[in-house]
């Protein structure tokens, strides 16, 4: 951590800056420039709270040198993290594809649409039981009823399944839930991910809207910290401003995630457009800068569905995409 | 709402458009365009899942012409909305303003403070006992013992209190807040925008740092739609690629949200910033463009504060920050 | 074009808008709704003035829907553009690599990256004799020496010339360039996009930071309009909050770019990351997502560069990438 | 500048960058972390160039301590600049306000518009001769015929004229142009900075859409280490993902310009929000924030307007904005 002085600061700020800082296990060093004095603090600095240095009226600016996530870094974890769900491995060799609708809605929806992507080789059926929407009267999603229905397709299928959750206060319903999902507007609901901390289920856990990569890795920090060692790390877009698309894919996060974290990164294509058109290119794009897998969104019949439809793959679009993702996969070495 | 088809969309696809239309209470005029053919729907349109259509084949673009918001919306209400907090009025004719530290750290900071800002004429105390924060390492605010010193806090001077609530599972300990404040980070935690529409506690709803201002009222909307009217809207600076600043202060959003709406609206300056010596300029410019209050940090000893303390004015700045405050909403006519 | 009317507009209010849209060759037609009236123009609404309208006391809202591009358009001109520079296609099946320093500094330099380059297999070389850079005080170009070093270059290996030009009053400098390339900061340039309008040179078009994919469009049609057919369009990363990378590249611009117009759309993944370890990745998710070509920066050596050095590959990692991105190329068909 | 190293940086790169550093006259202070080493360099760091630096093999970040600008810095010129504009002071104790119409059209409309902004206390006309307009097609401005209808005005009023230019190549024409306002695409158009730095015009620099607040201290930088020292800086609103309006205005820029530099701070509140109903709370905003003046769109007749009718006011309501402003400004001490 570096500390800027700022210039002519008064001798007792300094001092008081000083003796706060001799608190922690630490050691100072002192440039003095032309204009400005620097103190340089080597140690483990990850403790030191950032915002209180900030504070201080001797203070200019504070600069960090060391990332402050541990556990989600990679110079604490070489290796990537493999994660296991009922076999399916998730930041493996292998791409994982998950697909499905955006919110769950029938049986006859769900059953339709998991045959149709297992068939094309989609290894997870995603499904919203619960659903962030905008508006308050825009469908909800079933929830609980919704879960059901995602473990009726489970069972006719054999697919693992992943579905969002929205309040720790529903988890319970998601015993049998095989990959937890949080949505992008939660990726800062701390209380959430402290709970989910303490559960041993895979997390897979969206970038949000306005989140820098970095923001990003510190709440997988807040799951790790718990003690749950199983995130994925979703890019889903963000926002810019740009309108064409829905959000704008910011395909540079897979190798810096990769590059900094251990953890494995999937992308979300339907999302971060919200065009089904560019499902494909972006799915492209995203195996070949190296994610580990995808989620795609694949309705039975999207015209019908009861949102996002826009940005759904129908059951043939989907097997189309597949066959030359897996080629492209294969191609790149998965 | 206006509905463009694609050009040359195959009949059948608009006779579906047309039939899933029809079942809905409204008229379609069309109007047939050179290049492309475009549908005007007239009637009550809120209900309309704009998402649905959108995934229909034979639709290009769809386009709301109506607000999505209704209970929040000025058409509705074309009165002011004043709120009464124990007796301090928010969007009425008074400027009000909200002062107290980031978080509640202990007894002697909360009386010091309290009486600070209520000699300086603050109306209400803030003071944060949850705190959302972006690393799992930082100070978590001291939650049940920290809502036990804010009304420690009330008890000495009378202020009423504001402080923020993460986790709709902890709403029993805030029955004697006076106000519930919602961050910027949940603005669209839904599940907790449901729970407080079911209270009749006044609600100070904080902008997302990504979300628009046809989004915020979107929330707002949540906890109208659920029978609590009592909704505070906060403008607290958007994320931009500015770095000078913490986010982006958007003025522009003050007076738009008082004629779309008629909610009280009022400017957090502190977090818009993060820059103590911006509070005086940034309240200045937010009671200028007709803000109904603000909300301002203050510490008895910010360069101790356990956090934002670089945001924070003390005790001294902010009494005069308050005295010039006074003069100008009094100029204002408030 | 759609044009919604102001709830309760004055009689004489809408009949001045009706008087002003006579003057133009269109029908209008009216949708009276609920709250508002809609009027749908029909026929070449190319030639309104979206402003004017605006500025009607009647008008509440103006919407666009066509597109406001005709030359630049897919529309107009199905199949894709190919422009030949001295033998090379661009825009073609093939993939077309440029590639070369960020400023041209001396002959060595110039000769022996040139010749790394054409011995990788790039097909074009690029350099900065003029350079805009953010301080007066860096390094500013050679200027007429610089673009004399580069014909040297293409003497020596025969790859056709890219180099940036920053005003019009240059054009003189740049007669025996192959392809003239506008810069990002100079993408709304208007004046100097009409000279080149005027000229019969390729034009390599970059997008600017805050522009619209639709704006680079526009753009690209004040060349095109000028009777100057030969635009490649270059995305190269956009201006957002995330600052672990120096841009953000939006992938989605590259299929959208090409369903949307029929010029070529190259991808300059150096200037959207501005780190060299991207360039790979970046590359790659471009190729997949369906780029005409690319502009990577090489420099025989990096760090004695005069600018841009972090983000330049030397000749070896150039030479690896290249091997790589071919293979790709190959293997999605081009 | 603080240089951070890679982890374990090999020796000989290492040697290297300090070989390179030692051209410099400047002072190397090393300081070993537990993870990094990190050095602090002292002496005149504004000759180096930040880009070579990061370049080099052994580095890993590099930071500036020191501004980047000094012409622009207040710390090289702590009082105020003024510039008298034919009598009219701007950045000196009383509030400037500009207004006229977004383009010249004709000599009724300017001598009308001239008349009735002076007679409401406007202090100069603005009016645009040369016109960036996103389309080709889109009405470009009367040039050399604006420029004269201008003086026109300026001879039947006695206002000093700003009006922009585009081109250095029309400078001639600017001739008898009291102010030659730089329009916020083409803020990086370093060519036309340099050209205008070499005259002894006050020069309008407004900030682009898409660049922060020191880039905009540099462009005027690049107007000042030319020799001339007459600039006026304007904020006109930033690009974000907010659509409401046209821009986000950041009202915080303005007592951060006054901070940093000693140059003259408009805000320019029609353009910010595209709308010309929020011209007045903004404009208000600016004042109260410490605006040294304002440049506001004022029409005869904005129906008619043949561009940005849509936020231009009418001179009745200028004239109410005006004294409602005037009377702020007072009250404000200016």
């Amino acid at each position: 951590m570096i500390i800027v002085l700022k210039q002519n600061a008064p001798k007792h700020d300094v001092e008081k800056l000083m003796s706060m800082l001799s608190a922690y296990d630490i050691k100072v060093n002192a440039i003095t420039g032309a204009e400005k004095e620097i103190l340089g603090l080597v140690g483990d600095t990850t403790k030191i709270d950032i915002e209180a240095i900030q504070a201080q009226h001797a203070v200019d600016e504070v600069k960090r040198v060391q990332e402050p996530y541990k556990n989600a870094n990679r110079k604490m974890h070489p290796e990537n993290t493999v994660i296991d769900v009922e076999g399916v491995q998730v930041g493996g060799k292998k791409l994982t594809v998950i697909a499905g609708p955006c919110s769950v809605e029938n049986e006859a929806q769900m059953i339709e649409t998991a045959t149709a992507v297992k068939a094309s080789g989609a290894a997870m059926l995603r499904g919203g039981a619960f659903k962030p929407r905008t508006s308050p009267y825009a469908f909800q999603g079933l929830h609980g009823e919704g879960i059901r229905l995602l473990l009726e397709a489970k069972k006719a299928t054999g697919l693992p399944i992943v579905t969002e959750i929205m309040s720790a206060a529903d988890l319970d319903l998601f015993a049998d839930v095989d990959v937890i999902q949080v949505g992008a507007r939660n990726m800062q609901n701390f209380e959430l991910l402290k709970e989910l901390g303490k559960t041993d289920k895979p997390i897979l856990l969206k970038r949000g809207l306005a989140n820098t990569i970095e923001e990003l890795l510190m709440s997988a920090e807040y799951i790790l910290a718990g003690g749950n060692t199983k995130v994925i790390l979703c890019e889903r877009g963000i926002r810019t401003f740009e309108t064409m698309t829905r959000n704008t894919l910011d395909i540079s996060a897979i190798p810096l995630l990769k590059k900094k974290s251990h953890l494995p990164v999937i992308v979300d294509p339907s999302h971060a457009a919200g065009i089904s058109a560019l499902v494909e290119p972006l799915s492209f794009a995203a195996v070949a800068a190296g994610a580990d897998g995808l989620i795609i969104e694949v309705h039975n019949n999207p015209a019908v569905a009861l949102c996002d439809g826009a940005q759904s793959l129908n059951p043939v679009q989907f097997d189309d995409v597949m066959k030359k993702i897996s080629g492209l996969a294969e191609y790149m070495g998965r």
